[in-house]
């Protein structure tokens, strides 16, 4: 790691980052719009809602993307727009089953490649767009997806229940590249075989089957720090982590810093929480799908999130004092 | 009905009508984004796609809110994104079981009025709202909801399945008022109570579960006739009907026109198609629930809309030439 990497710096570096901040209106509208519901089990704060449907269990989730993306490579937003909601269902332990795109469409030719973008990634997981809305005479391009999966109940992953002294496990696919078109989007999915990507989110429906987690969510907008920090909220628990243990492809030849590569979204990453006896499968079943995973800390109940490097550490998250969601607040 | 109501000029008033034309898009995206695969019983030209888990049925949709109607009235926007997203579901004689939301936010006090007519909405339908995502610091506001329900499969209604002899059924809740934010929208869900809604939207779940109809769509921005003209499109038929069977409030009285009528958004209207022998139980069923529900054509199988008026017919859409959404274009 380069030596500018002081734990204050990256700590700053993620906080205020706006793939952190901008997820703070979240508290306000779960404020608006929670309804008790018997049938939904988790909603809010979790990658996807699941909701009960007799003994099944059926998950619901929906994701946007930046405007900023769809004006630098529409069709990368409209590749990305299926991938992430992809992210969200296998975050879960489920089995992605079909999605329904909103498209906004100011510019015929923006709108042609933001579908052949999805229409790739759709054929690449083999999960289809089953329907949507379109407006056709918008001011303004967008793209919104939304996506339903199932899992069984008892196998869901939720992002509610890391305990103190689970093991965190950061997991990233670094056969990868910075995307042309965004500097802060690691790319690995297109260089992937569909095989090879639907093994990698068929990883997670395995851990939920063998009940290897105690936790998960998969990395996003925040990053893999950010991520874990929504992760901790979610679980009203705090935790230290080690910098260097994170997953990290060569970043000199790459031309990148440390703590531009703790803000990146990854193509397939997930932060995990485990039992410590069962760290050392969940490593392994992640690096036999090409995913390099490394435990890299471990929960604690102190409502913070704290990095260390050489001796040096910093708080990212004081969580007691304002979550990155607003979820508690 | 008013004299200068004469079939030539409602048939070119519905077909150049914004809410039909916009329809059109829809084709490309077909086009593009259609994915074969062996759990999608339905998708696109259907009001929800019908996802087969194992003997289940998951219906999913999504619908999103003109950008002039958040513009013009933002808790009506709000209301109206669930009411739409409700409709689609029971459309499909299914239960609606839960929502999630995508909202682009430019201003905060325009947000909190969107949020606040959809927590009015779910809360009266209780759909909860369960996730979604949130665009903190958009060029401009928009609110899209998808929805997810369930149905029996042998039990759900279709938009594709009307035969030639099938009688056509408009039901529209005649209790209500043209908004005033809205010309175009009839709203009749805020004067009813919640559970007066959720009876109305429960009466298709008892025709699905009957099997009463042979298809249906819940009438929505293309008004009465282009919604027909769309269930025809999908069930590769036609239709002549009688303008004077159109339920209608006192148009006098509201101060407008037939032709401004047939455009409009209903707060609670379907149109179904039933065998002979099951009209009056489906009429009666749908007075039941306070909507006003009559005969007003016969299916046949020359893919044209006809409307007639006065012994006058004319031809609204010649749906061999051109689809209202490009289904075989």
């Amino acid at each position: 790691m380069e030596n500018n990497c002081s734990t204050e710096s990256i700590a700053k570096a993620v906080r205020e980052y706006a793939g952190v901040r901008r997820k703070h209106a979240i508290g306000e509208i779960i404020h608006c719009l929670k309804l008790d519901s018997d049938d939904v089990l988790v909603s809010f704060g979790e990658d996807a809602a699941l909701i009960k449907n007799n003994d099944d269990g059926i998950l619901l989730a929906a994701d946007g993307i930046w405007s900023m993306l769809m004006e630098a490579d529409p069709y990368w937003a409209g590749f990305c727009s299926v991938l992430v909601n992809v992210h969200d269902i296998a975050a879960m332990g489920g089995r992605p089953l079909a999605m329904v795109d909103i498209l906004s469409i100011q510019n015929e030719k923006v709108c042609h490649e933001v579908l052949r973008g999805m229409a790739d990634a759709s054929k690449k997981f083999n999960v289809p767009v089953v329907g949507g809305h379109l407006h056709p005479d918008s001011e303004f391009s967008a793209i919104d997806v939304a996506i339903m999966g199932i899992v069984k109940i008892e196998d869901a992953i939720f992002s509610h229940t890391a305990k103190a002294s689970d093991r965190v496990i950061a997991a990233i696919d670094l056969n990868g590249r910075i995307h042309p078109s965004c500097a802060l989007n690691w790319d690995s999915a297109t260089l992937r075989s569909a095989q090879e990507v639907r093994d990698q989110i068929n990883v997670m429906q395995k851990f939920g089957a063998k009940h290897l987690l105690t936790a998960g969510k998969d990395i996003s907008n925040p990053g893999v720090i950010g991520t874990l920090g929504m992760l901790l909220e979610s679980s009203e628990a705090g935790a230290e982590i080690e910098l260097s243990k994170i997953p990290r492809p060569d970043l000199f030849s790459l031309g990148i810093t440390f703590s531009q590569w703790v803000r990146m979204y990854p193509g397939m990453g997930f932060i995990v929480t485990a039992k410590e006896e069962n760290v050392a499968e969940v490593i392994s079943m992640f690096n036999n799908v090409g995913i390099t995973a490394s435990e890299i800390g471990v929960v604690n109940d102190t409502r913070h999130l704290s990095i260390k490097y050489n001796d040096k550490e910093s708080s990212v998250f004081d969580l007691r004092k304002e979550g990155i969601m607003g979820l508690f607040d």
